[in-house]
């Protein structure tokens, strides 16, 4: 137990809770992570397709990181609205299904998952492939280190959610420090270089001056691209109540952050790209470096300052993935409290956490990880697809709400509405422009999900139909149950199950199954130690009777016995008394049969309402 | 069900026994395959140690293996006289238990025990060695194929003695067969050459003169060596139950061709190898060709039936793992009859096997042959050991048995007295002469077995005194048990588990965890649809406990509540009633809390004599 403290926190008191809660400080870690290094690889996908444009297509970025950050914006103000309605919590999820109806809700949640397990997946691997290209003779260990970072995340989660994000918070500060230093410094070069062509410290790779020309199709790609780097930006309205009071207001700054943040990075990212010239290089080339090396190389060198931007690179990419930890299982909570998912996602653990969320968001990117080989390239293109389509259903269905509230919104309802067409149109353009490459894949699993969360609510349903009970106990016919009592040998075990049995009921019976070898002892002892004795008080006496088993089974007869009993007497439970023997050591526990377990199943299997199981367990 | 039966056959009633019984034919290729393929590898382990002698050590088996056969001769004679004695099998556990004691008897089982499993492992991998010989692209896959003919085995062996004997028998006779016709052959081309010298039709290679002397170290190794060809020998007088009557007749007929047969082919071998000056070749260099290849070409050339002899002799060293199945489980049941190993091992299978020790036979082969690679040379020098360990206490132990008999049996002592001092003797000798080689593990093996079933003796004599009873049965204060039922919310499920608390008892508990929520709504519905109707008809009613439970554990308040009524009422027994929802669809389990389960098992792990667990099913 100790043990186990030390490393996952001594349990925590459902009212420690607000102990438990986080400002905007720890927030921005917990779950900025996700958003702010997307800024690490949105761009860079966006580049890349422009590569064959060579020199004239890196000038498109700006136009197109200017859509994406308007679009960013829009997004942004339609989740604060967000936050004010749904204080306790307005995932896309909640949002949806409380205001669309129950299937576009489930729309949103499979989305959702889908798009947290691969936020997840894609994090790690993302970090993992930059270390390796950084050290490349772990190469062969690619997966192997992906599974090792899941696991120390894991652990890290375990201990809740505010010890995560203390443990992210340097890694976190240190890239948003750096970024903004090495814009804040290149924007000063662009501009104290009159001409706006400031001469770069490290020269970055000399871009081809192509001159293919530049397609509706091409652009629609490279949009589609971009548009990772918004993925993430739901977090904070889905964990609303894991601020601190004034919840709102501290979800709302941290989300304001957040965003203002995304902003600058893109932005500065597109200017600084176009005044440096600085492209995507092809990554499945040598040479290859990515973007934003090349831009801290051209602006600060490479001193200790590219060095430690890089590593803090690195390791946001890593840790994006537990804006995944923190979120799904809220995510998966809110769902099981709707009864599409096993109830187990809404029991708290010891630390405060939904514990089975994190179980089942480990198990699911693990074998993400496993069946994709953990290279991130292969991942990307299921992605942003779910964060898009829950965008624009969170947002349509804030439209609805707002216009079912008391009193006029129109301007909230135009905030929300122009989110919801904006993010529409983009869900549309990602999906077609990336389908071929995997989101094929999005697109099969989502509907899967619906599927199988309306079966579980169906068993829900049943269940709850099954045994609801609305009137007083049924006091009619309290007779005492049959009981059934399988017995071996006369022994202490024997006696003891056998005076359970004549404390509950009259109606007693012992059966012993092949009994061709000790039948007539045992007959002599049993009239000799029970029925004499029983029958000299005037005591009912238990009846002795005798199964005969030609293949040797001994417990088939036994249950076929009590089922017919179960027939004989439809007026009666049957209990069956089974005695357990209980070892001191475990590992006694081969030295004597496990009938008893075996049997317990059997009834299980084969049995009904009627039939009962009471185990006498004996303690050596 | 219907694919098992054809894989293992349907089961046998106890009345089918003796048509699983079976006569000579059958008996040698059941009994006999482990004894008479040994005529396989022990003239080649005496005759590879000879090596270094040359052209004139190959002279020196004919006395070693005339030294082997008088030793054979004697234990047969042994033997013969055990089966007599023993009509239900006298293997050297039971006689030397039954007449030397309890601790020579665990040395024989011991001894024994190991032997099996060692002689199933070489059978294995002597055979599988044999067939990579002959396809050398097998090599890197030599410990999948034991593991694969180890499972064959099983199967094989798992639908029952009779049909195991006739799936052997082919290959035993093809092996008996060539192995007479070519001896004769031999002889006759022996005498038919004046001069003793005859020509071979392919020649063996040639041996070289060396002059290095015979020392007496050498000469014990070489007979160490040349032993294992007796192992096996013990399995007739161990399987006597296992023959169709006359029972004794039968198996001391399967003996004595078994012994014969053995004695030929290692007479034969060792003349015939002097007579065509046939040696060893080193089986770890280039151009290895073993002594029986060697000698088949010799006589009879390198023609069909060549290829068909060595077809056999690989199959019969292979399958002569068999006897181990055959036995091992006999043997295992024997000593748990006697407490000394899990009873388990006493229960009888489907097919009227002692499956479990065939489990426990493949499990330990199975470790061995991955522990060592599935390679023979590895394991010989463990063998052999355990075989005149037993042999001797067996020997031993018959003149004991001899001497407590009514009336003088001076003659039959001398026999088995004889037959113990001459195994007892090649004991000491290939103690000796094997020990660095290996003999070491089985020396440390044999003690360890040796505690571990004097540990299982003393569990069950405690079990044994801890639940004998002598007396009639307690029949005073049968008072009703005191009954605690945890509830969550008034339904169906807690309903059932209610009336059925009432029908037992007149104190009834009911328990609620954790209950900030909803313990008001809970209060007025058991005051409505319990307390109310109850008290009405002047029914006891039962109580309401709420129990808190800041750190949301809902089981350990549970259990705790539990004992401290245990505590609290030293008189009484407490029966805690779990309702458990049944669900219809094995895949439906997820979706319910398994809080039944770790309930009971809390309970189990925690609980007392006087504690007991009732389950109500739920079936939905």
């Amino acid at each position: 137990m100790s043990l186990l403290q030390l490393i996952l926190g001594k349990p925590l008191a459902t009212s420690d809770e607000r102990g438990e809660c986080v400002g905007p400080i720890s927030g921005i870690s917990i779950f900025g992570l996700d958003a702010l290094s997307s800024a690490a690889y949105g761009p860079e996908a966006a580049l890349t397709l422009l590569i064959p444009l060579g020199i004239a297509g890196v000038a498109h970025i700006v136009p197109i990181s200017a859509a994406i950050i308007v679009l960013l914006f829009i997004v942004f103000f339609s989740y604060r609205q967000t936050i004010d309605a749904y204080p306790h919590g307005g995932g896309s999820y909640t949002v949806a299904s409380e205001n669309l109806g129950d299937i576009p809700g489930l729309f949103a949640a499979a989305a959702l998952m889908i798009d947290y397990i691969l936020n997840a997946a894609v994090g790690i691997a993302a970090g993992v492939g930059a270390v390796v290209s950084a050290f490349p003779h772990l190469q062969p260990h690619i997966l192997s280190l992906c599974l090792v970072t899941l696991a120390l995340l894991t652990l890290i989660n375990m201990r809740g959610t505010k010890d995560a994000g203390l443990a992210f918070s340097i890694p976190t500060y240190l890239f948003i420090g750096s970024m903004l230093a090495t814009l804040g410094i290149g924007a000063y070069r662009v501009f104290a270089a009159h001409g706006g062509s400031p001469t770069p410290i490290v020269a970055p790779p000399h871009l081809p001056t192509v001159t293919s020309a530049l397609t509706l199709w091409l652009l629609l790609k490279v949009f589609a691209s971009g548009c990772t780097a918004m993925t993430g930006v739901e977090a904070v309205s889905n964990g609303v109540n894991a601020f601190r009071p004034p919840t709102q207001t501290n979800a709302k700054h941290t989300l304001t952050i957040i965003i203002v943040l995304l902003a600058i990075f893109l932005g500065g990212l597109a200017l600084l790209c176009r005044a440096y010239n600085i492209g995507a290089t092809d990554p499945t080339g040598p040479g290859y470096q990515s973007v934003l090396s090349q831009l801290i190389a051209a602006i600060m060198g490479r001193g200790i300052f590219y060095y430690v931007s890089i590593a803090s690179i690195l390791a946001v990419l890593a840790f994006s993935a537990n804006t995944s930890f923190a979120d799904f299982p809220r995510l998966t909570r809110a769902i099981a409290e709707r009864d599409y998912l096993p109830h187990v996602f809404i029991v708290r653990g010891r630390r405060l956490l939904y514990s089975h969320g994190i179980y089942a968001l480990v198990g699911f990117t693990a074998l993400l990880l496993i069946a994709f080989g953990g290279v991130t390239d292969r991942l990307i293109p299921l992605f942003a697809i779910g964060a898009f389509l829950a965008f624009t259903l969170s947002q349509a269905g804030m439209v609805v709400h707002w216009y079912k509230q008391p009193g006029t919104h129109w301007h909230r309802m135009l905030v929300n509405g122009i989110g919801a067409i904006a993010t529409g149109i983009t869900l549309l353009v990602v999906l077609v422009a990336k389908f071929l490459d995997g989101a094929w894949i999005t697109a099969i699993l989502i509907p899967g999900l619906i599927f199988l969360m309306l079966a579980i609510k169906r068993h829900y349903d049943g269940v709850t139909r099954d045994i609801a009970v609305d009137r007083p106990i049924d006091i009619s016919r309290l007779t005492s149950p049959l009981v059934v009592l399988p017995i071996n040998k006369w022994d202490r075990i024997t006696e003891k199950s056998l005076r359970f049995a004549l404390k509950i009921s009259d109606s007693v019976e012992a059966i012993h199954v092949d009994a061709e070898e000790c039948r007539d002892q045992l007959c002599e002892l049993w009239d000799r130690d029970v029925a004499k004795p029983l029958t000299a008080l005037n005591h009912p006496t238990p009846k002795l009777t005798f199964l005969e088993s030609p293949f040797r089974f001994i417990l088939l007869p036994l249950v076929d016995h009590v089922l017919e009993l179960e027939a004989q007497h439809p007026e009666r439970q049957i209990a069956v008394l089974i005695p357990e023997l209980v070892v001191k050591h475990w590992w006694q526990t081969p030295l004597h049969n496990q009938r008893a377990q075996v049997l317990k199943l059997l009834l299980l299997l084969r049995g009904n309402q009627r039939i009962l199981v009471i185990n006498i367990p004996w303690y050596l």
